[in-house]
């Protein structure tokens, strides 16, 4: 492989291939395109790269993000009082994405991943003990597990309503069902079966 | 969109959506990625994309890549006469690709991609007055058009044909055909009647 004799080539193909959905395939071709085709675009990367994480940091207390350079001690989201709901999420993506339906006005809380032992996550690595703390301070009166419907997520769903149970709090999780728009026949098996289940009446 | 509350995030995820192969919701992904779980990664490209540009460069004749801090005013590659070729791409991930195979000595002439007046790219936006100048320089006996085999590749070298046809250079293209490793069943009719019209004497 003839990339190994330029350094600053096969450094950078490496970092891009670290990224999620990126292989080292589309690394390379990433690479040879901010070479020869856009060379800008790869010191836009570099600064904003470097800015994102200077500008940008995690909240000590829900992992919201927070502008590290506004002057508050305290984070807007972690003193919500009024809706007492925290929704708690994997990931701040999930964040925007329950933000942008403008149905929710409570706190959030960014759990930073799923309980995976397969992955080596375990409960530990999570915010789980920021969580319990801030429920107790606020006396929050419910919890919405907004966490994703699969392997991982259901697991931590249950692993959390086990330890938030004692704490006196109501907890909820996001309705399983046939998504809008979507035809029944099309619909796989088990979630289908779900929205049978969770019928609701009207 | 909730996004547009922090610039810096908004701003790195428009860069990581100019690259090849990333959409909107991809580089958001990644910058997400970026802030909660990997934040070393985003110095490590940060740093890499800079030296990059730094430490690559490309020859001003051939278009090939160079070490930026290396003493040497021309590129190796250039003034290669011995074997006597000189193998015109597309890219630079088409020369490491044909270096792989071991089999090919000559030289390279690198493109910076194919005429395509339907993306704005006209036979002056490449280095193709760069080729003439050295095929009459090296005094070359032949070019081999190494392009990709579709519609602008062919266009570019039915052009590059008729350009270099005077200066008495013997031209040929890399064989079309069926794969190997393929299987006829699943070869489409334009390669396997390509194969048919070029096929081979034993």
């Amino acid at each position: 492989m003839v990339i190994s004799r330029f350094p600053a080539i096969e450094q950078c193909i490496n970092a891009f291939a670290k990224l999620p959905g990126i292989g080292p395939k589309s690394a390379q071709r990433i690479v040879f395109h901010l070479l020869s085709k856009d060379t800008k675009l790869s010191k836009v990367i570099a600064s904003s790269c470097d800015s994102l994480i200077d500008k940008i940091s995690l909240c000590p207390n829900c992992s919201m993000l927070i502008q590290s350079e506004s002057k508050d001690d305290h984070c807007r989201n972690c003193f919500i009082k009024d809706p007492p709901e925290i929704c708690i999420v994997e990931d701040h993506s999930d964040v925007f994405a329950i933000q942008r339906t403008g149905n929710f006005r409570g706190s959030f809380h960014v759990l930073m991943g799923l309980i995976s032992p397969l992955d080596g996550t375990e409960p530990e690595d999570l915010t789980i003990s920021l969580l319990v703390e801030r429920i107790k301070t606020l006396g929050t009166k419910e919890v919405i597990l907004a966490l994703n419907p699969n392997m991982a997520g259901e697991g931590t769903s249950l692993y959390l309503s086990k330890i938030l149970k004692p704490l006196g709090v109501k907890i909820s999780k996001l309705a399983r069902g046939i998504p809008m728009g979507s035809q029944l026949e099309y619909t796989d098996e088990i979630t289908l079966s779900r929205s049978i289940e969770d019928r609701t009446e009207l």
